[in-house]
């Protein structure tokens, strides 16, 4: 693949490429809280300053799938800023539009909207953070796209089979095919690849004449057999794949070897996790693309809070520390102090002089204890930093790696965001489940809450603040036992189950508002198992008087 | 007041009056969920339909403090669908939109935005459903005016003072000052008018020659003694006041009889309570002004679910009902059941044949049992209607009202908005708070939480959905703790200090995303007692090396 040349001129597309941007990262945080809004500033001013054609979002571009109010209104002040204006967009759309945004309210590009003046147009992918939940399927990014302010593409409706069809865009004789997939289950996607249920469609004329660009969100590095996607799954006419998620800025472009497609994978804006993948020096893409040539510009973001992280084993130097002498730990702190000045010099050389990068720089320094030594006061250490550092609360991390070889140290892997730490929970309310669970199949032998739909039900009340999906698996399997039951029953015992239903809703609902979902969780299922266990249930046994009712 | 001519004019304001939409009402209800959707759909189909130069809403245009994604994304559908657009918009504003609108991100009126093609500008205030809330003080319409698609007005930034800015409109030879005041705890905005801390500020020019247009959210009807606004605290050069957060409709402007100006209260249109208030027939109003001349049209709403209630005494029916009879709780029933069939032959007259109007009715009975009369079961009885009725689950209203006349039945008020049933969550916490306090105090004399403090953080918690209500107050006390504590200490002893309290703001932050706020709660305020118990305080007793640090 050949690179354009330096002067772009009216058959040269100009694309910004940005990822994984996590608008309202640690929001709550009083010095890290502002950091992703004044990156997302940053990046949509040099889109404007650049005169793009257009910005192409891999996904996340929100932390949460239900965005903050704050949050989404700072969204929505940035977008109205920087991409409503006079500037005239320079491309057009040659797809059918109406299959391109078919779940939108409004499905057209927003720049061809009559009503709204856009000079940069943003198309967007969603994310494993900001994907579709809940009844209606909605993701944050729909609030954008129905308030005109983002074109959110790459939605697939189906969970077995996809096949995607491309945007077509030309800008003089440059015509590109724009592929998106918004985050999809690694596993599952995987399996349809494997079973190939994905299928990407191609422009009818001159097949080769397009330039075939991909946005994805998934993992790319492998994290279990199916939990990633690997590269070669993908279409070889493809020219570059944007491959977001990742969070380590990896955006030059990269050719497969196997494949002939190059693959730039631009990082996150933002460190949301204190792995070494997440130091590496953020940047996002200036793509352009005329006829089938490309060329990705790396523009350097100046915003970024700088991040530095070191290792100390403490092991790899006996000279300076022998576990038997008993000040060893004081010894060890002001090792770590040390190094953490030194790193703090780093941070401070490092700065770029952007009036809006914040001053404190993130520092992690992980100490390898292995060896027979002991972990220092992480609060005391803190306490030292608490005005030079932006993470003070964890700039130590203890960990012993000698030893336990065997196991592997997750914290240890590089460029992965780190799944946030609701492990506990899933744990609790999971366990309830079984318990309740495997109560419930001992009297009656019937499968209440099968253990698939209640663990996606848990992970999405968990995961999304889905706050109905533990609610609306219980309504559904509640009908479900009521079906059940009333088979083969006189109407007398037909209206006491019915009641009895009733009641364990009305229950459910009254508690909606002002407890715990726990609390409703359990008195629900407690309220289910009860039920089933009143009612002996054998097959063929129940006596049928029914009325023709549905 | 004289009455505008029927030939509308270039002179002639044409203004749709609307309030309480409460969109996202019972949205999870399968038969009512999409109730204030449509309706919102008719009123903003009226407003262009009868050309109107705006729309003019009363507050809780939202019935959720923080609307759901479905809610947000229904709305913004509406508005972009309804408002914009390339019919120009006919009157121009005079006073300076800075000032009007100094909160807003985008300090202009939405339909002089060139990036935007607004056809119906809308201007709202916030009611007490929708109000502002939170550390960055945001209400869900800002997220409509940061969209460009509501002009959000009226809202005072002091707890203390208020000076009311109207907006200036002209067109042709009509002005029109339009003054709003956003909601306000009743109790508050009458104090600061009593204290004479409202002012309504009035054009320099020509004061009289303005029609001076008043909107405000308060309670109307008197609820205590001053947790409602009277009437005659307006000031009297005032023309017309809409009335806002009363359900009832009485939109036919009233002359207050003490002062010159008329009030119209539209009331809301969706029933959001079973009283007989929200079964008056609702409407909103099409405003003409012209001059200091007015005329108010009313527009019957056409898709407003059917709502009929009625009440049964037992007692009034000596020859139907004796409390000796064993089978008088079926003679009760069969009654009930009547009286329903009535009711919904009534409801079946009375639709309009709007094919938006949604087909089943509310229906409500309230039965007082009072004289030895026992309630049949309800789960019985709404079973029956589960089909014809919206509300099955709550058709029958069981009350004693006689022989319990010292106590004020709240279920028979009229007109008024019930407040959500959230007092068993909100005593809960109250009665925690207490206990803890209680125990505080007497160890350590020291006003840790004080109950107004906590009492708005509990109430910002439960109604609004503020997550961090209780947990910025806590932090806050937190902080207070501390440095109280630190005083006269050693600086070890002030390390020490420092470390249980970043010991205590690491578990609240870590608990924060997997455990019920209660628990949070609990910990935290445990924790900030145990804290306080373990350093024996005397005032005076303390030694003091403090270092000079902030």
């Amino acid at each position: 693949m050949s690179t354009v040349n330096s002067q772009d001129d009216e058959d040269t597309f100009k694309i910004l490429v940005a990822t994984d941007i996590h608008l309202g990262y640690l929001e709550k945080d009083p010095v890290r809280g502002n950091d992703t809004f004044v990156t997302f500033n940053e990046i949509l001013d040099h889109a404007q300053k650049n005169e793009v054609d257009f910005v192409l979002l891999g996904g996340d571009l929100f932390h949460e799938n239900k965005p903050s109010r704050k949050t989404v209104h700072s969204c929505l002040e940035s977008l109205r800023k920087y991409c409503m204006g006079d500037r005239p967009v320079q491309f057009e759309i040659l797809s059918d539009q109406a299959v391109n945004f078919h779940y939108s309210k409004f499905p057209w590009v927003n720049y061809q909207d009559e009503n709204l003046n856009i000079s940069i147009p943003v198309f967007s992918i969603h994310g494993n953070h900001d994907d579709p939940t809940g009844a209606d399927a909605l993701c944050a990014l729909d609030i954008l796209s129905c308030a005109g302010l983002v074109n959110h593409f790459g939605r697939s409706t189906s969970v077995e089979k996809i096949a995607i069809s491309p945007i077509l865009l030309r800008k003089g004789r440059t015509k590109i095919a724009l592929y998106g997939l918004g985050s999809i289950p690694d596993e599952r996607l995987y399996r349809m690849f494997v079973n190939k249920q994905v299928t990407m469609l191609r422009p009818k004329e001159d097949e080769d004449s397009w330039f075939n660009l991909f946005v994805i969100h998934q993992n790319r590095s492998k994290h279990g057999a199916t939990n990633y996607i690997p590269e070669q799954f993908l279409d070889d006419f493809i020219d570059l794949v944007v491959w977001g998620h990742e969070h380590e800025c990896k955006i030059t472009p990269f050719q497969n070897e196997q494949q002939r497609f190059y693959i730039s994978q631009p990082g996150s804006s933002v460190v949301t996790s204190l792995s070494p993948g997440e130091a590496v020096k953020k940047h996002i893409g200036l793509l352009h693309v005329k006829g089938k040539k490309m060329k990705m510009e790396k523009i350097a973001l100046e915003t970024v809070r700088t991040f530095h992280i070191e290792d100390v084993v403490l092991a790899d130097h006996p000279d300076l520390f022998n576990p038997d002498n008993p000040n060893v730990t004081q010894a060890i702190q002001a090792f770590c102090m040390e190094k953490v000045e030194l790193m703090l010099d780093n941070a401070e050389r490092e700065r770029l002089g952007n009036p809006h990068q914040p001053e404190k720089p993130i520092i992690r320094l992980r100490v390898d204890y292995a060896g027979g030594f002991e972990p220092f006061s992480i609060y005391r250490f803190s306490q030292k930093y608490m005005h030079r550092v932006a993470n003070p609360k964890d700039i130590i991390h203890f960990f012993r790696h000698r030893g336990q070889k065997e196991k592997k140290d997750i914290d240890l892997n590089f460029g992965k965001l780190v799944s946030r730490p609701t492990e506990a929970m899933t744990l609790r309310v999971e366990d309830l489940v079984k318990q309740y669970f495997q109560t419930a199949e001992k009297k009656v032998q019937l499968s209440l809450l099968t253990e698939r739909g209640m663990g996606e039900a848990v992970q999405e009340f968990v995961d999304k603040e889905e706050k109905d999906a533990i609610e609306e698996l219980v309504k559904f399997q509640l009908e479900k036992t009521q079906r059940f039951l009333k088979e083969r029953r006189t109407e007398a015992e037909e209206e006491k189950i019915d009641e009895e239903v009733i009641f364990c809703c009305t229950h459910m609902h009254r508690k909606r508002s002002n407890t715990c979902r726990n609390d409703i969780f359990t008195t629900v299922v407690r309220k289910m198992v009860d039920i089933i266990s009143s009612y002996p249930f054998h097959i063929g046994l129940g006596k049928s008087t029914r009325m023709g009712q549905a």
